[in-house]
């Protein structure tokens, strides 16, 4: 039986998994791709501490050199995150003629375009299902089954730590900052939280799904985000009263010849089956000219569920080498040559509906001045909600119609204007009509 | 650039909907696999009905044998469905060295063995995507990136006729006769639903997701199966007050060297995300030993759906022949020679919890002897709802703990024989402790 000799970059959770896996399933993968998968050598700068898992047979080292410039060693997995060293790393593998996975978005978002032309160049595979959706094997239906299907858009909960404090906010009515504490201790939030809660990972993840949905190339500073910080139990529940949850999306959407590209809060029905989608768990839904709807739900995270799906790109390639062939599917999906650039639509330029809370003082008049001034914008008011006076300042809440989201922001800065206006309009954008 | 020629058997709804997919999205497709995929001949006896697509430049015959026999041809994709002609149809694509692309679940889970021995035997490929939940790419799943687990329980709503019937009686109260009578009409249902309905459909889905998830060999007639035809309004509606959803489920689990296979109308928890899969919706939900639970959602049936399913296939096979290979998975994911035959559990072997409504004289005393027989049976009571009387003849509705289901059987038997019985009572089995 032929051997496949795996070497792993980065001793951390998933890694750990990853070790676990390739022990306790070895059989179990040899029944299926005919190869023996075994992990040679892992290279961390701490090898010492126990990390609960049986590291017998395999080569611990400090130096990475020692995995990149093996030549028994076919595959690399690329585990340490971030950009340095990891794309160094990455790199190096490749230019050693190896086959490498990752589960880095933030490396694949920022620095792809050179990463996939360096595997292209000398002939390797880079697969990278874990970058997204933890163990849900999305990435693979898209570039797989899906394949044939022009895609219109693509919705994903994708980040664990948002919808975990989310779906704490929706449960209890807290506000964002007590169940964020409470997150970071239960540690479903890390100590510096930026990355998740301002909805920079969903970007980098946002990003890769859109490559391979509809063969773009992304440049990661065009993708609008927004993050879930100043989201208020007030929000929520008045998205509760409307029939709707908030949840942090990344969305795109092909538009003729641009992609509309965007992270941010969303009011979603609660009848959508994403909106059940609670704590950490993901979920991607994405509409196919061809399939219709369809929505992968699991992990989004964690030691066995990520080692699941970068196991599962190892035993691809394993295949792969099995049959003697490489590349048989290219990074994205799409023929490297056929992956094109469409420009990204301004956020100013999109157009959906709006949930807006106004705090204004309670006089007669107000909503009549506000309404006015959203008219003249040409916003059209779908609902509205003013609370009963507990205080002299009261929350309106506006629901409109499909609106220009320029026309939303400069609306909002006159009404701020105000004198009854008395805090910063708040806006949530909505879904509820897609195909 | 090269050219796959394929051949369809089979001019139906889905026939009409591969031809379609192949002319709008052929560029796309060629962006994906590098070969041009067209659609040499079509099969069918009736080729003059115009199905609504343009067919110009695909020959068109009422002998299936000008495609099973063309050399030019190197996928034929059977879409007649049921065992005959499809079976020997498939067979002989296959021993004129063809690779199959199918969509015919009856086919395969009863000659699937014939029908794999035979292309293994020749090398070739046979793919069936669209066999299970339409355009769901869960068995690519299965056999791709999901491939590192175990899996231990499958769960499944493959069947959109009875989704469909199942959810409109939750949303109108109403009962089955007068549902499946309107689904008819709307073309829902067919005219004889019997193969629906009955669970011999889902019956023949559970056949192949047993296959791909356990590595096993199934006899179909092992497979238990009960249709949704003895559901009633009344038993939809105790779901309800009890906090469940009645779906029509195809179960897989693995018990040691057993396998569990059954089809019946199910209890599951209104928050379950299989709960929300309404209409002719199908999802199927996997547990992996470590990817976790992971569900797949989206159209289970219809023309475009399917399609995309199956031209799904073909890219796959064009991307094999691409790379010159072929047979780089096999056509369960495990190598043929690793799939064995774990015995299925007895239905009465099985332990889960039970729903049980009677229908008895409102008489004091009648439920201490249902109770008491029931505990004499070793079935302990989880909790009891006696209706406010409106007749002499009152519902009693009993949720038990976990009983073995010979037992349940047995129980009943001698509870359906008292003088305060007044009909055979109903039972409902209930998932809702799933891993």
């Amino acid at each position: 039986m032929k051997e496949i000799k795996v070497g792993l970059l980065g001793f951390g959770t998933i890694g750990a998994g990853v070790v676990k896996l390739l022990k306790e399933n070895a059989s179990l993968i040899e029944e299926k791709t005919g190869a023996r998968i075994t992990l040679k050598a892992l290279a961390d700068l701490d090898i010492s501490t126990d990390r609960g898992v049986d590291v017998t047979g395999i080569h611990l080292t400090k130096n990475a050199d020692e995995i990149l410039a093996d030549p028994e060693i076919a595959v690399v997995v690329e585990l340490i995150g971030g950009y340095e060293p990891a794309r160094s790393f990455v790199l190096k593998a490749i230019a050693h003629g190896k086959h490498v996975v990752t589960a880095n978005k933030a490396l694949l978002a920022v620095h792809g375009d050179e990463i996939y032309a360096a595997a292209r160049a000398q002939g390797v595979e880079i697969l990278f299902e874990a970058a997204v959706g933890g163990g849900i094997p999305v990435l693979s239906a898209i570039k797989g089954n899906l394949a044939a299907n022009r895609f219109s858009t693509v919705l994903g909960i994708v980040n664990g730590t948002c919808n975990y404090i989310l779906t704490r906010m929706t449960q209890e009515g807290a506000d964002f900052a007590e169940v964020l504490k409470s997150a970071q201790q239960m540690g479903y939030a890390e100590a510096d939280p930026t990355f998740d809660i301002e909805g920079v990972d969903t970007a980098h993840k946002l990003c890769l799904l859109l490559s391979l949905c509809f063969g773009t190339r992304v440049n990661l500073k065009d993708i609008y985000s927004e993050g879930i910080t100043s989201i208020s139990a007030e929000d929520v529940n008045f998205a509760k009263s409307f029939g709707y949850r908030i949840k942090l999306l990344a969305i795109g959407k092909r538009d003729g010849e641009q992609i509309e590209a965007r992270v941010h809060p969303t009011m979603i029905p609660i009848d959508y089956p994403l909106a059940d989608v609670h704590g950490v768990f993901n979920a991607i839904r994405l509409t196919g000219d061809f399939v219709g709807p369809v929505m992968f739900y699991g992990r989004g995270a964690g030691r066995d569920a990520t080692a699941s799906a970068v196991i599962g790109d190892v035993m691809d390639l394993g295949r792969n080498m099995e049959a003697g062939i490489s590349r048989r599917c290219a990074p994205l999906g799409f023929l490297d040559q056929m992956v094109t650039e469409y420009p990204i639509k301004p956020i100013g330029d999109v157009v959906t509906k709006y949930y807006i809370r106004f705090q204004a003082v309670d006089r007669p008049g107000v909503l009549a001045r506000i309404a006015g001034a959203l008219g003249a914008s040409g916003i059209s008011i779908a609902s509205m909600v003013q609370s009963a006076r507990s205080s002299d300042i009261v929350p309106i809440v506006i629901m409109t119609h499909e609106a220009r989201e320029a026309d939303i922001r400069k609306a909002l800065a006159e009404i701020d204007g105000f004198d009854v206006i008395r805090e910063k309009s708040t806006f949530i954008r909505i879904e509820d009509n897609l195909t």
